[in-house]
């Protein structure tokens, strides 16, 4: 991975490739039809930006409305940046038959040379990807795929709140989840460390928000609690060393740690995260270019993360039973 | 580096190599006469094994009778692995004369193929390494060079303790003080992993002896004190990450960790600690074979260490007013 080339700027800067195809779900001509067994969502347990949809597909109860197919966390040596399905029999994924996520890519666009990426939504019908906005995808799944939900789903996305949940979200990529590969992909020791001060100023202003509030938005946990924990529950197992965020770890920060806890002993959240594949990928596998395979061949066996089942006391926060705003 | 090489076994274990020069310093024949101003100290102050002896001088108030030249925490890339005097007006110690660190045990000893090590304490009148047994150092400053001890200096090593502080010595040596080593070079899984459960084990017993005694063997610092404290300082800004020994670091142990602070504020102690050269070294150049050269450039800004400067509430494990010996 060197200077200038597609994803790093000319300062050492890490700028993360736009999504190649974001045609919005929705009813309305030109959308993404709105249909129960069409789709199939490809994630890896190890990547954030996939982990945000499988914890909303949960809480919302689509699991049987849209399938999942699950990439290995370890990226094959291939020629190119890949995901591959080595996890299922015959290293084939069983609905789709393909090998490698890119061949999805290459069935939408022919012409693709990026790196495939998860999450991504499948037409099973078309056999092509048809959106990896790992941005909005979550949001569609709790607006136009309302019809779907659960009985008694939660509302992640009030429409009251929305302006305020965009702004936030907007941040929170910024800062945080994306901030934490600006300092890992960095290839200058200034573009690290401002990346790594802008993501501990934004964790300490978290940090305070969460002193009053039990969840970022008050009582309810909403789609902005989601893409926070799929950065914090990452933080201390493979960013923390692995892309050198090392001020604190989360454990470090009571609010936040406490906060990590509640989500994680939330049924959607915990029970959606896989460390084995977290570490595995970050620190053996984690690679954004083709000449970019560091050396790494010792998993760590650290850290010890027993007190995520610890008891949080953020209860005393609110004075609601349930977590969740319900429709 | 690999496997079966000098200092990797089959196994993928890390084997340290012997100390070539290891004439005991004394007054008996064949032994290295004691002597003031004859001796000049050449350490690093990223390394643990150099920097015991720097404490004790320093304790001791040997810092007139044995000189000090100081090589650099970036090492060169030279054919060999070497150290450094480029801290140095021109690059060069001004007592000795010399660049590298091996010139000094080649001026000893021609046939010498290892890595040149620190501590090694050099004649400045033959001009040749004539010690370089850092497990032995700090006993000989302690012992035979008592005479040249400051008034009033500690005994870092009483007679009545001697096979007790032997023994726990043996042990932080193979377990802690190597033992980070163990883990940060192994080249297989299973011999990072058995180093690592090692490694804990012990600290946690550490931890236990820790919460009824205040320092190592009760209400006074000795020679062992001063060896944990050499891998203890170092565990969390450069072990933890650099060496994956990441079960937990010493501020998640509250004995250790306050143990840590009361030793950090001892004169001695903190005063000859260089955070900075310990992370450049650990994270930037550390490598014990020449073709072991990671593609790190990036210095980690973390840890936040201003935690060594609180207080540590140790001195109630005590009704001492001093912490050490006086003879």
């Amino acid at each position: 991975m060197t200077k200038g080339t597609k994803e790093i700027n000319a300062d050492g800067s890490f700028n993360r490739q736009k999504n190649r195809f974001t045609t919005p779900f929705g009813n309305e001509k030109d959308q993404l039809p709105v249909e129960a067994g069409r789709y199939r969502l490809l994630w890896s347990a190890v990547c954030p930006w996939a982990h945000r949809s499988v914890i909303v597909r949960k809480v919302l109860g689509l699991e049987e409305v849209i399938s999942l197919g699950t990439a290995s966390p370890m990226r094959p040596r291939l020629p190119h940046v890949d995901w591959e399905f080595s996890l299922d029999e015959g290293g084939v994924d069983p609905v789709l038959g393909i090998k490698y996520i890119s061949e999805i890519y290459k069935k939408a666009a022919p012409d693709f040379t990026g790196r495939p990426t998860v999450p991504v939504m499948v037409d099973v019908k078309e056999q092509k990807a048809v959106n990896n906005d790992y941005f909005k995808l979550t949001n569609y799944l709790e607006t136009v795929w309302a019809p779907f939900h659960k009985e008694n789903a939660p509302n992640l996305y009030p429409e009251h709140l929305r302006a305020e949940i965009d702004a936030l979200n907007d941040i929170i990529f910024h800062d945080v989840n994306n901030g934490v590969y600006k300092c890992g992909f960095a290839q200058s020791q200034e573009a690290y460390e401002a990346a790594y001060d802008i993501l501990f100023a934004r964790l300490d202003e978290l940090e305070e928000r969460l002193a009053t509030k039990r969840f970022l938005f008050g009582d309810y946990i909403t789609d902005s609690d989601v893409r926070l924990y799929a950065t914090l529950v990452r933080f201390d197992a493979a960013y923390y060393s692995a892309f050198k965020t090392n001020r604190n770890r989360i454990v470090d920060f009571p609010n936040l740690w406490g906060y990590l806890r509640d989500l994680y002993q939330t049924p959607g959240f915990g029970d959606t995260t896989d460390f084995h594949a977290i570490k595995v990928h970050y620190h053996l596998s984690n690679h954004i270019a083709d000449d970019d395979q560091k050396g790494y061949n010792i998993l760590p066996k650290g850290p010890d993360l027993s007190g995520l089942h610890s008891q949080h006391n953020r209860a005393g926060l609110s004075n609601k039973t349930e977590k969740f705003f319900i429709h």
